[in-house]
């Protein structure tokens, strides 16, 4: 058994009152969540944990279903004021719009027009597998790598990959330590998400099968004695949002999560399949932004998205307090 | 190091000239595919096996990136007459066809016209979708499960699920014993090849994510505190066979497999992608049908498949014949 504890007192206690014995060696202290206050929802997820982990609770379930589902951007990484894949596709299509052999074509023209953001709400479906058409898969990544290296984020003047929350990589590296299957489960264009998360040694131990987001249209040509890669225009159904993501995790994963943690309205489908998981106990987690000081602040779910969000995952979702939960969020932050 | 060796003769051997020693017990007999003749294709997998675990071969590959992608119909299971996912279409269709509320209305008008194999022909992106149409995904799976358990096979009055061929599985546990990553991929509808698979010990122990299918497009409702998906009538892009193998390995997978096995035309895609894995040396095998006294003797690709095949997978491609290299072929045949 484990004791929750505050973890420099414990260790001072120790040393200054207790021998070295077999006995003292017995006293766990759990700082797997150091970054994390010692408030409900490091307790809940602690708690959770160990009880899933231990075969004689209830609510023991096996290694092999311990599926935890994740939101990528706004869950893992900061996506404000524009996420690392919607910075890239407009960057991509950017370069495209300006093409002389392009003026006056669609949508291309829309979005001179209306601008990207107004093209990317019409037409999400379309959105990612524009941007990359004609480009070969692999080249892509190299762009998505190099930019999620090189370019800056406007407000903290930092590399995009450096801009993963801490505490929330702790708690991915807490759960793969205690046997959990860990998927990443996003609306960024999927290609996006695992050269990404590729960048964090806290999920790049996972296999790329772990990565589920939003697929791009592919076609393959075998010419040369290997298949190369290249985009087709459009993205390939389902766009892996809201219902999306529960669809996704059937087809993808084929077993429900007992962990589901996102922030928006996009992961309310996937905290609802938890509902489905076959064991007792079940945690859905909503990372709340609410430090406009050290992050940004902007709401989850509200009015009829919050009430549809509930009805579809339930009443039970805990909030997770940007502001009051985590110690620091980024690894570059002092902290607290 | 193990030594091949026919079994029976080399114990015999020790028995009788060897004393009980620590150097005996090194002499290992690898009996791991017992029911494969000593031919090439079993010397050339058992070869490929050594070398790509041995640490110190040139050609080691690492377990996360010991990828095998194994087809289903016709690779580990009997799919003449009919394929298990075709034969369950099938049966539901003609549920539906002679549905009076359904009389004249297409597709199911033209499935009585001109014959469920025409209509899978010319509309294989229907053919999944529309059998199952508007049915409760878990309602299908029960009923999928009721069949592959109960209905009898016409030639070999054994239910469906005995069908699967004993040297192949044979070679998936020893494949999964190798640590290697097995991964099913089917021209099937994905639910059915999951379904049908949990029936073999030697594939029930693999997660749902590893079976990879033609996916039927779904929705999902909330409304009762659980998700309950059910299914629209039509399937999703791609449809898993020749190319769409190769992209669905990039999309599920994210990795390229050292070894792929298949019988026809529509694993091609999947046997060309091992040459995109980063390590020196993969194989490619194609299951032969070579044998209708015990089994079905059918091409597999011919003519300008067979060009097309050896274009995109290469020259390489090593055939295991069903009637040369299987001591038996069911696990209830009496053996050779």
């Amino acid at each position: 058994m484990k004791y929750r504890c505050f973890c420099g007192l414990l260790i001072a206690g120790l040393l200054l009152f207790l021998p070295l014995s077999g006995q003292a060696r017995q006293v766990v202290c759990d700082d797997s969540l150091s970054l994390w206050q010692d408030r409900p929802a490091k307790k809940a997820v602690l708690d959770f944990v160990q009880r899933v982990t231990d075969p004689n609770d209830a609510a023991y379930v096996p290694p092999q279903d311990r599926i935890v589902t994740i939101d990528m951007d706004g869950t893992l990484v900061c996506e404000r004021p524009t996420s690392v894949g919607m910075l890239f596709a407009e960057n991509l299509l950017r370069e495209w719009a300006s093409a002389p052999q392009l003026q006056g074509r669609e949508p291309f023209e829309a979005a001179r027009r209306d601008g990207l953001r107004q093209m990317r709400k019409k037409h999400f479906e379309l959105f990612f597998g524009l941007s990359g058409a004609g480009f070969e898969e692999g080249v892509l990544q190299s762009k998505m790598q190099t930019m999620v290296r090189g370019e800056r984020h406007p407000r903290y003047k930092r590399p995009y990959r450096e801009l993963f929350y801490d505490p929330m990589l702790q708690l991915v590296h807490y759960l793969i330590q205690n046997d959990f299957v860990v998927y990443v489960v996003s609306g960024s264009d999927q290609t996006l998400v695992r050269v990404l998360c590729a960048e964090r040694p806290e999920l790049a131990g996972l296999p790329p099968a772990r990565f589920i987001g939003t697929l791009v249209a592919l076609d393959v040509d075998f010419a040369d004695g290997k298949p190369v890669y290249y985009r087709l225009a459009r993205e390939l159904e389902p766009v892996n949002l809201r219902k999306g993501k529960a669809l996704n995790i059937l087809y993808r994963i084929g077993q429900y999560p007992i962990l589901a943690i996102g922030n928006s309205k996009g992961d309310c489908g996937m905290l609802a399949v938890t509902h489905a998981a076959k064991y007792p106990e079940t945690l859905r987690l909503l990372l709340n932004h609410d430090d406009a000081g050290r992050e940004f602040a902007y709401p989850g779910p509200t009015g009829s998205d919050a009430a549809l969000c509930r009805e579809q995952a339930g009443a039970d979702i805990l909030s997770i307090s940007m502001r009051d939960d985590f110690e620091k969020i980024f690894a570059f932050d002092s902290g607290l």
